[in-house]
């Protein structure tokens, strides 16, 4: 079988970890075309990779005719229209998180993939990490019986710039996206409440943004198992990637990972090594599963692993999230809904 | 020095405990009289430590005249009265947690031992478990900056008897309020406001008789840090009992103990040994310290590690818990009055 | 049934450890009688345990009449003869390791043991260790198949004064007696030949005295399975106490034992607490179950955990490896005779 | 900087990991040239990574004039004639371990090596593991004091086929050469004399074909200090490779890798993930590592990490380690001499 043929869209730090993937470790694919409103930006890295075909209109890039899918890279506020357009054009569509932070948006994305009868995947890398595909295989054999009690711990290395903050729709949606997906996805099954409790304690500067940098939010399954998600935009220790879950026969817990596993004993202590101190150390193999899932799924015609509806939960849940922690009062995820929240972000 | 000279009331479970702790561990201390109102249950144990003075009337052990303090180990619907007896009779007092489940009761209580002037320590053992006490010192020293986070994991091994569970005050009141404790101590700061949520997964009975089994309560402190507890009725693996502190230089964490580090490797995985299966073999240090600490301060004339405010404090956390799961609302602990609170248990 | 009434000789440093262990945890025997040849050190330790009966010619405690047995604790040299009187006078007897550093002497002691049929237990106190104890007990149910393969890691804290080293008999002797126990106990099988590495590497002082501070020696028992152990006199992070077993079906090792679980991770770092610092705190529960283990026997009529001829086998190894460090060659234990080492200690 | 054009000699397992690198993960060369004696083969691995120029003669790849270098992964027994023949054609070479079984033909091809000026690399992977190589680090920094023992444990998952065994020159010189690589790279220091003690515990064909399947090796370096290594064919529990270095100021120690973190633990224990099954997995990293060392350093002009020195002595410890075995007696390393061993393999 021939090799799928794809496009980039989109050339910054996560665009650069695909283009860098799909030329060494992903299997069935190849990347031919690469766009970037930036040409100096799409032009270096198609360089780097050993790419040709460059533009600075997504557009164009969408409109080649030898092209089987796209990788939609670019920023936020962009996906949902180039979902729209890359489905048109007939294209397979693997889109970064989130698709957007609008709900209007999302669906009027998700129809346009439905009308199309295209694949798309939600860049939602964690769900390929070993450690977490572990948890979610526990879950699934029945390994721990029912899960009742479901935690995730997950905190930054350090805060992003503050003007990214003012621009990234809060720490819900910003950074505990991930983790509400991986709620979602450990345990199989929906989030019917939340409750979140927030604090300004890393910097100033965060909550004169109008957003927090430290939460935690508690969550209510459809079965009755609660859960929590605990975050920080900083961690002296570095990246700080954990989750638990227990259940009526027994738990299931994954660590941090670290580059190696050598221990030092002295007369202080035992000293280990520090987690990864960023997400693509961390998930390093897991955006190769999850582009390779992608590309696997296009090439056999099978559902992606993360669908468009995977990718559209999460933003409610961080909506809610959102809600609750400035009502300070818990917050069922049927009273997010699109019209409510046209216009808003957060 | 001569040794103290302590009386027991109360022969059950954690009376036996304290009772052989005084014989064999701890120093500087003679337990000379027990009582129980079950006479026989009293006369038993007194047989196996090796003690002649024996009642099933308190009252008279508190009239002892050679007595300088006294443990007061029976039902908790008793604490309280017994309290103020033993203020009244001069008597130094360990007192099982918590002192009652009513707030008028325990403040009644409080004026008693104030106006007398003898000390009384509350029996919140798992201050004194040395992996609880790294955690405190590892804040308290400054290791670990300032706490932002805490994260509190309780599970018992099996649930209570339903008798047992219906007149326990409620899992916040009976099981969480050990780590309401454990919370301030960690932390040494109060909490403000708490906001639980909770489940009956375990056993329907348990819901039958309005208590709930799995519960998460989120914390905030005063200072804005945020806290998380979970507590269940049942872990199929034994007795679960970690914590963590998350500051602004790093984390401090305590796993579950074993009773041996043996490991084995085969052909399906490493398998290390279960947790202690219940308080008893975990905290068995913990119970040692504790009664080792109060009698120091007995002798010492120094402050008792936990105070009778110790003891108050996390029933009014309870209390709010409790409010704050029916009523599906955080609850901020001023809400919690004793006039508010007259008569009822939870 | 009544308590055992026991009788015991010498009170250094595990003479005390075995007085308080009787007084506060062993069940069914009370210490009765206490010898030292220096009386002030017998008069001192019987006032903290409260015995009576006290004396500074250990002859006369044996001829008490109604005693049942006697804790061998003085100093190795007064070991075998001790035995002797005692199995004369028809006590149970408890010695501390090693029962001689001379196979003769240990002959004669363990005949009149045999003769007097009395019950000897030798104070291999590491083999009532919980995990080690799990590791013999996952070798004696197959869980990790045939034994292949063992390995003992035993480095002290710190070395003793340098007058100890030069009468102690020795590293092999003194201090890696109780791993050459160790081996037998986990595998279950006897060592045939051994093969000793030695260095002076800690301190000068005690290559001066004739002796190694550092030592691995190799072990081929009778199956064909291979052992090492390593022995250092000195260890900046503590007491290094570990032991692991290698089979045809997997492996069982057990890590050093540490007095809490507090885990730190910081900029540097992941910081857990540093093993117990020396044998009283890593062995106290060994202590305890090695002295109930002897009184159950003697008061059931059943065989000791560790016999005479388990005194007398490590003696026989330790000269072997010290005979293979002289020599730099291999050694079979059947090259260690009685009459060949008459006289010596090494 | 233009990439470095590089040729591969031999497509067997290895060669094909070195291919699959330099296409995808290797930074700054290009494999531009295949050879393998199985014409097919060469072919087959040339398709997979995209290489046009193959041949089923070495000579004809080595006569490339616009090749910069070459990797030679065919059997052992033609590592050293290629050397000779690629430093005479003027190629960096990066040579698979070890050189040769015999010294004299090491030898012979080191002077042409040295004749000719170019970079020999030899293949010792796992100091570019991150594990190991923080070992080293831990030693090189002083971290853990002067290094005093050494213990290196390396277990295969299953014995290769009998075949395999009768040509593989015995353990030593198969399996354990890593390890005796392994002992001088981590401690920085020269072995004077070894031990060995082996048996047939595995299987009784490698004993019938000359070889024993479990063996330890007792290491006395030039400082004196002490080293164990430890093998066996065959773990169940997969690859086992775990190190140890105890030094004046503490240890550093590593443990085995795993796929993933995630630990169960349910009511029989604490289950945690096998280490990696094999070399090519636990070793993934090493081999980038090590190939992307040898193309900077030949860049570059620097001397290689690993020299044909480096390449040498770890075969005079296993022609040692065969001969303390076969003579059951320690063997220095000056025993080991070229004229010695002309035309043997151990």
């Amino acid at each position: 079988m021939t090799d799928l043929r794809l496009g980039l869209i989109g050339t910054g730090r996560i665009g650069k970890v695909h283009a860098h993937n799909l030329k060494g470790a992903v299997r069935g694919a190849e990347l031919v075309a690469v766009a970037d409103v930036v040409g100096e930006a799409a032009r270096s890295l198609a360089a780097e990779v050993g790419v040709e075909w460059v533009t600075n209109d997504p557009r164009e890039l969408l409109a080649l005719a030898d092209l089987d899918g796209v990788l939609i890279c670019s920023s936020t506020d962009t996906h949902a229209e180039l979902i729209v357009a890359a489905a048109e054009a007939g294209k397979a569509i693997f889109c970064e998180k989130p698709i957007a932070l609008e709900l209007g948006a999302i669906d009027r994305a998700l129809e346009a993939v439905e009308r199309a009868g295209v694949t798309l995947q939600v860049g939602f890398n964690r769900r390929f990490d070993p450690s977490f595909a572990a948890l979610r295989d526990a879950v699934d054999t029945g390994r721990i019986g029912t899960p009742e009690m479901l935690r995730i711990t997950s905190r930054d290395p350090e805060p992003p710039p503050i003007a990214y903050v003012r621009g990234s729709g809060g720490i819900f949606c910003d950074m505990m996206i991930h983790d509400l997906d991986m709620a979602r996805f450990v345990l199989g099954e929906e989030v019917v409440e939340v409750y979140a409790m927030g604090s300004v304690l890393v910097d100033p500067a965060i909550g004169e943004a109008g957003d927090v940098d430290t939460a935690t939010v508690t969550l209510r399954f459809a079965s009755g198992a609660l859960g929590v998600i605990e975050n920080s935009r900083r961690a002296a220790y570095g990246y700080d990637q954990r989750a638990e879950v227990f259940g009526s026969k027994g738990m299931v817990a994954s660590r941090n990972h670290a580059a190696h596993t050598a221990e030092i004993s002295d007369a202080t202590g035992v000293h280990g090594p520090l987690p990864h101190y960023f997400f693509l150390e961390r998930y390093n193999q897991a955006y190769v599963n999850e582009l390779q899932a992608f590309c696997d799924c296009v090439r056999d015609g099978s559902p992606p692993p993360v669908s468009g509806a995977d990718g559209r939960t999460p933003v409610v849940m961080a909506l809610a999230a959102g809600l609750s922690l400035r009502a300070n009062r818990p917050v069922r995820l049927e009273e997010v809904r699109p019209e409510y929240w046209a216009g808003r972000t957060q």
